[in-house]
């Protein structure tokens, strides 16, 4: 069966603080559905990506709860999985229509960080770690850090090699109008701002946000949307949970597991890739990620992003046209589903200042909880 | 495609103040394997129901942390919907099955709510209402209590025939060694229980829980067992969070509308269910969902249950031979799987002394959020 993106929405992302929740899913699955052509009568189920609503917004059950914005009272889910859950959700809604179960479905990723106190924000963001990471006092900046250490030592990568994936991503941003930080930075910059957790600096972390993005697909057509989108892979593989219980610290095996599922399904390889969203929690995630993918040979990743190999009008694989979790903010359930958007925005050739010309084929990475669980999704025209 | 059940397990359910989530979903998912004469390594994706883990826990990503306790490194996902968690996982892992994605998935239902004072707890419970119903300071007693008194009213029923509800599924709850509560209680007991939200004693509510259960379900078959419990629906519907958004007090949309489609979808009518378990968080829930179910007239589900008609080895249908939320417990993410295991085992002839003879069909109904979304199951040999 192929499965079909209809309509694809975002809303700006940033520090929405006059933006409630319900208004945010609202805003998305309105501009999806007049995308589509399609009426929320035509919705068979709703999913949800969130990650934190309950722990800062004392609020569960989204599913029913967002029904309501969408004015149709039809099966509705939320599906958790830390920073992936935007992916988890999707997949979970593409099986939904293989099974015959449902026809069209809105899937919608959200998150409200920014109402709560950072110290709040980022207790309820090592929810999706292990007890003995929480207990030793780690944070997500601390165990990427780990993980950046031994990278940089392993292959003889500077500082300044990293710091490159976040130029990169800035000035992505600066042509992106939903980014949350629009403005271009140096490695100067990255280099010259606060330690967080060394060798990650303010300008390797991506930063705390509000969003909410939303897709329709479908296992039947439309008729406005003549040469739909499709997702041609839809797989999801996890590892441990705690960085202490893995083999590698330098590759993320969740990763490299799901891309080849995700690869082998779709016929396609690497190479054939144009376009890519990559989860950049930390300047790290995506030199590590874009090995794993199978983008750049392993210990080449930084040095590939550095060379400008990953960048808008130069690069050959262009990675992060939307800004990524570094520039275009990081709502963790809405990150999975606003990959997916950026993707159908380029291949639709409707991306305006950013597009990457002739992008036919695109992939989006999605993790969660440091690399215990990972979605790879695969579009093509 | 036939969905087939081969293992399925329960731990006791209770104040588990020594148990740890990952040392009760181990319990659970050892004993369905050795049920099922599957290895872990036949599994090939988890889903866990799940609510407050993330809220009370401070626990998200539940799925990943769970696969390290099976051992294998597979798709794992959480899934939420309030105190409907259980059955919204099931859903989604049937669909799984028949997208093709998976071939057999084990399923768990799983809270720890007991850890928590109880204040934390009641507080996290509202995360399922809305807005409006916790700034107006309503508890879910509270909700149901006003169902109550509507129901009541409307069809002159007495606090003695809901108390029979209670009664009734203390009786079985003696009977299930599973049970968190197993003594018998009379309608005078109910009465004289201390009063939470009029006219809901503390006897007509289901208590704070720890507990979790598993079932494995596959679309292809097992060595071991030869005549799997079949799943022939599996539907949702979802109606407005608030109450004060609902046409009616007495009866519950989404249960009315995903029985309907669940109906359908197997064939089968109200009077071919042999036993159900039912989701009686409060005892108006249990006389207003046997109407809405079409096992009683409207208006006369408490009454019904008052004369037996729902009682082991007398009634017509057998409501909640386990014990019910009631006696049995509700840790509320487990007890849509939990009504899973109790079918599957009367539907076996497994159930010892609260075995309903000749059970050959029954039904399962888990609602989140005083009736926002409804589960719908109907199992058969």
């Amino acid at each position: 069966m192929i499965i079909s993106i209809l309509g694809a929405s975002t809303t700006k992302f940033g520090e929405l603080w006059n933006v409630s929740p319900r208004a945010m899913a609202k805003e998305v699955m309105v501009n999806a559905l007049n995308m589509s052509g399609l009426k929320s009568s035509d919705i068979d189920a709703l999913y949800v990506g969130n990650m934190l609503s309950g722990i800062l917004g004392n609020q569960a059950n989204l599913g029913s709860l967002l029904v309501e914005e969408l004015g149709v009272f039809i099966p509705a889910f939320r599906v958790e999985g830390a920073c992936a859950s935007g992916g988890l959700a999707l997949h979970n809604a593409v099986n939904s229509i293989k099974a015959g179960q449902y026809k069209t479905v809105l899937v919608l990723g959200i998150e409200k960080m920014t109402d709560a106190s950072l110290d709040e924000t980022t207790n309820a963001l090592m929810a999706a770690g292990s007890d003995e990471e929480r207990m030793a006092g780690a944070t997500f900046p601390g165990v990427y850090a780990l993980m950046a250490q031994a990278y940089m030592k392993q292959y003889n990568v500077s500082e300044e090699d990293l710091a490159s994936v976040s130029v990169k991503n800035h000035y992505h941003g600066t042509l992106n109008p939903k980014a949350q930080f629009r403005f271009p930075i140096t490695i100067n910059d990255v280099l010259k701002s606060p330690k967080i957790a060394d060798p990650l600096k303010l300008l390797d972390c991506s930063p705390i946000s509000d969003g909410a993005a939303a897709v329709i697909i479908t296992g039947g057509g439309s008729k406005k949307i003549k040469k739909p989108i499709r997702i041609v892979a839809s797989e999801i593989a996890t590892d441990t949970l705690s960085l202490h219980d893995r083999k590698s610290f330098t590759s993320l095996h969740s990763v490299v597991e799901a891309s080849h599922k995700a690869y082998k399904k779709s016929g396609l390889k690497p190479t054939d890739i144009d376009v890519a969203e990559i989860h950049d929690c930390f300047s790290i995630s995506e030199a590590i990620a874009v090995e794993d993918l199978g983008f750049s040979k392993k210990g080449e990743g930084a040095r590939d992003i550095a060379k400008e190999k990953r960048t808008l009008f130069k690069g050959d694989i262009i990675c992060n046209s939307s800004g990524g979790l570094k520039a275009c903010g990081h709502p963790v359930g809405a990150t999975g589903i606003k990959q997916i958007v950026e993707i159908t925005e380029q291949l639709r050739a409707e991306s305006g200042e950013r597009q990457v010309k002739g992008a036919k084929i695109g992939l989006t990475h999605n993790v969660g909880g440091s690399g215990a669980v990972t979605a790879i999704h695969i579009l093509r025209v």
